[in-house]
């Protein structure tokens, strides 16, 4: 490996730093392998292994019948607030929908117990559903509640609220906090097929504890997010740590 | 696919979250194939699957010799805060260190120009670094500064000191707050080989637009944090859409 930075390496930088600045935005035809490897004088191999960086990082797209060209932009989450699904969507406006994998009353085990605070064995309920944005799949969500404190959680129409809004107006339980991580993850062969990816693409995974105004925990999260489709933001990341 | 979660995925889900629960410790043992085959009453390839899982999430090893354990604890990075990552190992009680591919003046291309706020073709240092915790590399580091700004730059010692630090004390800028967004994205060959991890291993690509106290823009990073030893927390995350 050179002290300098591999050739393909700097190409694909090159082309996402055009891609994120705006220079080259969604639907904009990227030159092809051979203009650009004439142009930069470099082999056409060497193009060709930037493009699949970019293809992988879900930047561009080769079409049927040629041609490259900028994808869409991804989603815009912040990183710092809750993002109850049904609503996130429907305000960037796009339509939310879900399809349930597994919805089933079960018994806590040690783990969810020590999350929610409930004795091992409580009944919980686990949910499992494919989120779609436009009909297209796009996060994986899986959730364990409480069966105890919210009895027929079952019977709402989980397809076209949001679980929160769900809690709140049934329940009477108000969900105003929680404890979030982010940790970039690859799809396993089963994610991949319910989320239309290949094995191995990139995921966000989120894991969260929520919390009610009492401070008690009422849910406990793990949601996938396709890589390709959405990046979390922070608007305003400040430096706590110093020097002096 | 049946409507069930598929059962290595069901098994490798509850081992991750006995390894998360805090159920399973780091370096703790976990069954062997054959004996969570024969307690499951499941074909042991099916368990081997979900350990495939479990490895390519970072949550669990094999060892030469036989064994397999629980990997260490991710360490905890604030989302929502930046990270001077010399200062930030050092806070975590261990090393950072730092091995520079690249560190050179260039002239600001379109892209670069625009989010420093320079004339395109003004100079800017390029910092391209491999950034090392017990000498373990953990972090690709690339940013981009103003050489106009920061004359010299590359005189200062950066592998004892964070750059903010160095910003602040010779050149009087103070970086303050920054725009940062996150997206899961997998290694290339060429980064893999920098990080010592295999191509296709998850990493955390940190997009980062800094600021001094007047909001001018001081310097544009581009981090790519290993998947398998960072998670990225929000202790406070707030509910700020309403359905009311």
């Amino acid at each position: 490996m050179s002290d300098q930075k591999a050739i393909y390496q700097q190409i694909a930088d090159d082309i996402e730093e055009q891609i994120v600045s705006g220079a080259l935005q969604s639907g904009d035809r990227i030159q092809s392998e051979r203009e650009m490897s004439l142009e930069l004088g470099v082999n056409r191999m060497t193009v060709r292994r930037a493009f699949n960086v970019l293809v992988e990082r879900g930047l561009i797209d080769r079409r049927h019948g040629g041609g490259t060209y900028v994808t869409s932009p991804r989603i815009e989450r912040k990183a710092g607030e809750l993002f109850p699904f049904t609503l996130g969507i429907q305000k960037l406006g796009m339509e939310p929908g879900a399809e349930i994998i597994s919805f089933e009353e079960v018994s806590a085990d040690e783990s969810i117990a020590s999350v929610l605070a409930l004795p091992i064995g409580a009944p919980v309920f686990y949910i499992y559903r494919v989120r779609t944005a436009n009909e297209e799949p796009v996060v994986l969500e899986q959730f364990f509640v409480s069966a105890d404190k919210f009895p027929n959680f079952d019977e709402h129409d989980h397809d076209k609220f949001s679980g929160y809004a769900i809690m709140d107006e049934a329940y009477g339980v108000k969900v105003v906090r929680a404890e979030q991580s982010l940790e970039p993850v690859i799809a396993t062969t089963y994610e991949a097929e319910l989320l239309g990816i290949h094995q191995g693409a990139p995921l966000m995974l989120e894991r969260r504890l929520s919390f009610d105004e009492f401070g008690r925990p009422v849910e406990y999260g793990k949601d996938l997010y396709r890589g390709d489709k959405f990046k979390f933001v922070t608007q305003d990341a400040k430096l706590t740590l110093t020097w002096q």
